[in-house]
C-alpha cells in the first residue's frame, strides 16, 4: 500500500482552517496516486486548547469538519484525528460525550467499528501527567467497556480496510510501559498488518530519542511496520508555551527507522508498505543544545506570528541571560523591528553598560539608553517623605525604604515604568529574559525582571544559557557576536554595591552546582526533596545523583554551610518562588517538567520532613527540633 | 453507635501537624465516650496541593502519620482520609501507585477490604473538572478492577466494623448523577447500614443547597442515614485560592438534616445514630451576597495568615472596587496595619479624591497621598525625547508616546512604581481590586491594577461587587462606612478625559447587561459562545437565557451595535484578556468556574463559526464573510 504521512502544522482552535489543508493535501494525495493518507491527532481542533472542548459550537463544527473530510475519502483511504461526540451519552463531568479519536474514511464513509458501533477508534491510554488532561474532556474506554459490560480488550480492534488490518493507535497508546494493557499487543494478537500511531506530542528533550527506542521496539516485537504521524506547531495552556516538532517516522517490521520528517518542517512522506523504498533519509536530530535552541526559534517565530507580533523590545543588562534574548530575536525580525534597551542605574558599571552597547552593534539593533536614577529618587522622595498619621492621630509613620526595597524599586521601574511604556510606544512587546534556575528560587522582581509577553529562555538552566550563548556564536552567526565579556563577567543583577561585576562580585550561586540540585528538585521524575539531598549527602552519592560532576564538599566550609545554602534556596523555591511563577508570563517549553501549567504548584510554603530534621541533626550532631515548621 | 464527626481544618501539605490535632481529637472523643470519630477526606495531606503528591518523602511521612492514628484507635473506631500507597505496583505515569483513601481503624488495626486486601477504601468516582485533578494523581479503582480481573462493583463492599456495616465514600462518590456507576447503591445492594461520606470540598456558590438536595434524597431512597464530614480552611492551586466551609451534616434515613455544622467553624458534633438526638440544629446558612462574603472574609483572612502578612497597602481610587477591598480588610486588621493610597493623576476628579479620603475616615485607616503626575511627566518624557537611530543610520525615529499608551503608564505608575514600593516599606503587601467583569475582558492593565498579592474580589461580577458594598453599610458596620457617593458615581478607570465621572462618564459597560453576557460565558456549564448568543437574540430568548431582566434591544441603537457590542468583548475576552490573566495574581474563588485553574485557558484568540456568521448575515442581512478569522 502506498501511504502518504503528512506532518502539518495544526493550528489550536482553528478547525476550518486545518480542515481547508487537510482536504487540499487529500486532493493532491489522490492525484499522486496515494492509496492511504495519514494526519495527525486531533488535526482538526488542536490539542492543548485548555477547556475550549466545554463549548459546544466549537466541537459541534470540528465534528461538521471531520464529515468534509469523510466525504472526500474516494479513492483513497483517509486517517486523521479528531474529536468525536456521542450526543446520547455524557462525560463524567455532565456535559456531552467525548473521545479523542481516530477516524479512517474508505469509500467516502468511515469505517466503524464492530465492538462499538463507533464510526471510529476511540484512544485508549489516556496521559494525565505534565502538561497533559485527557481525562478532564475524553471519555476513557476502559469506563465505556463497563457501560457495555465487556472488557476494555474486546473493543481494541484492528480497522478493517480494503487493504490493510490497521491496528490505529493514538498517541500514549504507544506509551504503555506503565499502563496494565498494551493497545499494540492486543492489536498484533487480533492480526493487525500494520500499526498507525497518530500523535499530537510536544517537544521535550530527548524525547525523540525515547521514542525512537520504543517504537522501534513494538516494531520489532511485534513483526509490523509502525507508522507514525505527528503535528508540528506550537499550542499552549496558558502558562506553559509547547513546540510540536513532528519529527513522524516510520519503522518496518524489524524495527529499522526507513524514514523520517524533519522536525518543525511541515512535510509530507511516502511510503509503501511492502517494498520499501531505500532512498528515503533517516533523520535522527542530536537532541543537545542545538535541538533545544531550534525549538525555542521555533516556538518563539510562531507565537509571535499568531498574535501578530511584529516588534519587539528587550532591555539588556550586560549579562549573559538578556544578551542570548536578543541574539535569538534578531535571528527572527530585521533589525528596526529590535529594539535594545539599556537602563543603567546606580549600579550599573560601565563594563556592563559598554557590553549592551557592543551587543547591539554586533546585532545592528536600534539601541537607547534610558538612565532610572531621576525616577528611582523621586520614588524615594515620594515614599520616604511623606508623614503618615495614624487615623486615631495616636502616632504618625515615616515610610522606610531600605537598601533592599531600593534594589526592587529599580527593577520595576526599568520593566514597568520604562520597558512596558517603550514597548507599547514602539508597537511591539518587551520579552522576559529569565532563566529557569532564577526561576526556580524566584531569584527576581515581580513586575521588574518577571515582567514580559513570553519567557523566551525560561527553561534553560543558567550553564545552559551559557552553552547558547557558545553555539549561537560559533554555530550560528559564526563570529563573536554576544561579546566574549558578557560571557566572561560575573552572572550579576547590579542592584547593590554587594553585585560589584568589575570586582568579581555577583549573584550568590554556585554554578553549575545550584543547576545540579534545582535540577533535581524540578526536573527528576521522582521528585528530590531535602530529605533526599541529605540523604545522599551521607551516602557520599550527591554528586552521581543530581549529576554534578565535581565535590560538592570542594563548594562549602563546612556541612553547616551546605545546609544552609540547602535550605536557603529550598524555602526560596516553595515560597516566594511559587508567589512569583504564579504571576510569570508563559514559559516556553523545552524540558520534561517546565514551569507553569506542566509543574503544578499550590501555595503551602517550604517544608521539611521529620526524616530531614534527624538527617540534619546526625550531620551536625545537633537534637533534631521538628518544631517551627509551618509559616502560620 | 454514639458517633461524632470533626470538621478541622485541615492545613494543606502539613501532615504532622494536621496528625496532631487528629490525635488531640481522638483522645478527647475516647474520653467523651464516643464509638466512633470521623475526619474529613485526606485530613493529613491536605487535598489540592499541586504536584506535591509526587514528591515521595512527603507521601510517605503522610503513611507513618497515618499508623500513628491506627495505633490510637483503641476503644474507638477512627475514620479518616489519607493518601494510600501501593509500593509493589505504579501509578499510569510511571510513579508509585497511590489511592485517594478511606481508612478505618478498630482496636489498633485498620480493617482491610476483602476484595483488594488493601487496609483501606478506595474513592471509586473521581473528578476531572474545575479544579479536580484526581486521575492525575490517584489511581481509578476501575482500573484496578481490570487488573485483578474484577468487575468495579464487586470491589465496592461494606466495612465491617464491631458496630456497623459501614457504607464509606469519598466525596465525589456521593455525587454519582453524571456517571455510569452509583458506590452509594452498590453499598446500599450490599447492606451498608450507614453511608459515610468523607469530603475536601471547596465552598461555590449554590453548592450546599444542592449537596442537601442529593444527599438528603439519597438517604431516604435508600433508607439509610449518612453522614457527611468535610473540612474548613483554604487550599489552593497556584492561580486559584479556594476556601473550604464545611458544612458537615447528618441525614437521618429519611433524608431530614438531624444536624450539621456552622460554615468555617471548627466544630465537632455527636450523634446518636439510631436514637436520634431532636436537640441538634440545623444550620441552613442562605447562600447569597452574605455567603459570598463568609467565605472571602474567611479565605482572605486565612491566605494571609499562612502567609504571615499583617500590613496590608491598598490603592484607593475613590471607585467601588477599591472601597470595597478596603473595607473588608478593616474588617481583619488592626487601623494602623491598613494603608491606604491615594494616587491622583491628571484625570482624578475632586469628587473621587474626596471619596477616597472619606472613606479612610470611616474605616479609621492610615492614609497617604502621593501625586503621579512628576512621574508620568519624566516617563513621557524620557520615552517621547530621544532620537533612536538605526543600526545602519539609515533612519531614525522617535517613540510616539500616545494618549493610549500614557493611560496605561498612569495605571502602571500607580502600582507597579509606587503601590510595590510602598507595600514593601510599610513591611506588607498591595491588594489587587479587579473584579470579575474586568477580569473577564482585561478592562485593566498589566503590571498595573492588575498587580497585587492575591485578587479578593475577583470572582464577584460588578453589580455583586456593588450589593457586597451595600451588605457591608447595611449590615457588617450598621452605617455609611462606604460613601453613598462612591455607590452613585458611574464606575470610571479615570484615565482619560473621556472617563469624566463629573460628567457622568466612565467605563464603557452596560451593567447589569453586561455581567450577565459575561457570566453566560464564564459560568454556564454549558459553556454560551456568540454562535449562541445570536440564536438566543434572533428566538428572542436571549434575556431568559442569559439571566437577564430588561429588554437588551433597549440598550442598543440597532442590531449592528449590540453585535460590535458583543464582539468588542468577546475578543477582549478571548484574546488580551487571557493574555492578562496568565499573568494575574492568585483569585479567591467564591463561583463555581473561578478564573485561573478552575477555567483553564489557551492562547487561541478569539474566533467564531461558521454558525455565528451566518446568523449575523441574516440578522443584518448581510452575506456571511468567513474569512478573516484567524488572528495569524
Amino acid at each position: 500500500m502506498r501511504i502518504r504521512i503528512e506532518q502539518i502544522e495544526v493550528l489550536p482552535g482553528y478547525p476550518r482552517l486545518n480542515t481547508e489543508k487537510i482536504l487540499k493535501l487529500i486532493e493532491k494525495a489522490k492525484s499522486d496516486k496515494i492509496e492511504c493518507v495519514i494526519f495527525p491527532e486531533m488535526s482538526i481542533p488542536g490539542y492543548l486548547i485548555g477547556d475550549e472542548w466545554e463549548r459546544n459550537s466549537f466541537i459541534n463544527e470540528c465534528e461538521k469538519y471531520g464529515k468534509l473530510i469523510e466525504k472526500s475519502s474516494t479513492e483513497i483511504i483517509v486517517i486523521f484525528g479528531n474529536i468525536a461526540i456521542d450526543r446520547n451519552k455524557i462525560n463524567e463531568d455532565g456535559r456531552v460525550r467525548k473521545y479523542n479519536a481516530l477516524f479512517t474514511a474508505e469509500n467516502g464513509s468511515f469505517i466503524k467499528s464492530k465492538k462499538t458501533g463507533y464510526p471510529y477508534t476511540i484512544k485508549t491510554l489516556m496521559p494525565n501527567y505534565r502538561e497533559f488532561d485527557d481525562n478532564r474532556h475524553f471519555f476513557d474506554p476502559r469506563k465505556l467497556a463497563y457501560e457495555l459490560d465487556l472488557k476494555i480488550d474486546e473493543l481494541i480492534t484492528p480497522i478493517e480496510t480494503e487493504h490493510f488490518k490497521i491496528g490505529g493507535i493514538l498517541c500514549e497508546d504507544g506509551w504503555d510501559a506503565d499502563y496494565n494493557l498494551s493497545p499494540i499487543k492486543i492489536l498484533a494478537d487480533k492480526e493487525a498488518e500494520l500499526i498507525i500511531n497518530i500523535s499530537s506530542s510536544p517537544y521535550t528533550l530527548n524525547k525523540n530519542d525515547k521514542r525512537n527506542r520504543v517504537f522501534s521496539d513494538q516494531a520489532d516485537r511485534y513483526n509490523l511496520p509502525l507508522i507514525y504521524v505527528n503535528n508540528i506547531g506550537i499550542q499552549d495552556n496558558g502558562k506553559t508555551v509547547y513546540t510540536f516538532d513532528g519529527y513522524s517516522s516510520v519503522y518496518n517490521n524489524s524495527g529499522k527507522i526507513i524514514g523520517s520528517i524533519e522536525p518543525f518542517k511541515e512535510e509530507s512522506l511516502t511510503v509503501d508498505i511492502k517494498k520499501v523504498d531505500k532512498n528515503i533519509r533517516a533523520i535522527i536530530p542530536e537532541d543537545n543544545i542545538e535541538m533545544q535552541y531550534n525549538a525555542i526559534q521555533y516556538g518563539t517565530k510562531k507565537f509571535m506570528s499568531r498574535y501578530g507580533l511584529k516588534k519587539i523590545v528587550v532591555g539588556v543588562s550586560g549579562g549573559i541571560d538578556s544578551a542570548v534574548v536578543a541574539a535569538l530575536y534578531s535571528l527572527i525580525l530585521p533589525p528596526e523591528n529590535l529594539l535594545l534597551v539599556s537602563m543603567p542605574g546606580p549600579y550599573t558599571s560601565d563594563t556592563t553598560y559598554n557590553l549592551s552597547e557592543k551587543l547591539s552593534e554586533n546585532l545592528k539593533a536600534s539601541f537607547m539608553t534610558i538612565p532610572i536614577q531621576p525616577s528611582v529618587n523621586l520614588t524615594s522622595l515620594q515614599l520616604g517623605e511623606p508623614i503618615i498619621n495614624y487615623s486615631d492621630k495616636s502616632n504618625s509613620i515615616k515610610l522606610d525604604v531600605t537598601d533592599f526595597v531600593l534594589e526592587n524599586i529599580q527593577a520595576r521601574d526599568r520593566s514597568s515604568r520604562l520597558l512596558a511604556g517603550v514597548a507599547a510606544s514602539f508597537g511591539g512587546v518587551f520579552t522576559c529574559n529569565a532563566n529557569k534556575s532564577e526561576m526556580t528560587v524566584g531569584y527576581s522582581t515581580l513586575y521588574g525582571d518577571l515582567g514580559g509577553y513570553l519567557a523566551t529562555i525560561a527553561d534553560l538552566w543558567k550553564g545552559e544559557v551559557y552553552e547558547l550563548a557558545r553555539f549561537l556564536n560559533e554555530s550560528i552567526f559564526k563570529k563573536e557576536i554576544i561579546p566574549q565579556g558578557i560571557l566572561d563577567i560575573p552572572p550579576s543583577a547590579e542592584l547593590s554595591s554587594e553585585q560589584n561585576v568589575d570586582e568579581g562580585k555577583g549573584d550568590p550561586f554556585y554554578y553549575p552546582y545550584h543547576d545540579s540540585l534545582f535540577r533535581s528538585w524540578v526536573e527528576r521524575w521522582e521528585r528530590a526533596t531535602p530529605e533526599d539531598i541529605l540523604e545522599w549527602y551521607m551516602d557520599d552519592t550527591l554528586e552521581k545523583n543530581i549529576g554534578y560532576d565535581e565535590k560538592v564538599k570542594d563548594l562549602f566550609k563546612n556541612h553547616e554551610d551546605f545546609i544552609s545554602d540547602l535550605e536557603r534556596w529550598w524555602n526560596l523555591y516553595q515560597g516566594m518562588g511559587i508567589a512569583k511563577r504564579i504571576q510569570a508570563p508563559p514559559v516556553l517549553a523545552v524540558k520534561r517538567r517546565a514551569f507553569g501549567f506542566d509543574h503544578r504548584e499550590a501555595q503551602l510554603g517550604a517544608r521539611y520532613s521529620e526524616r530531614y530534621f534527624e538527617l540534619k541533626g546526625e550531620i551536625l550532631s545537633l537534637t533534631p527540633n521538628p518544631e517551627g515548621l509551618l509559616i502560620v
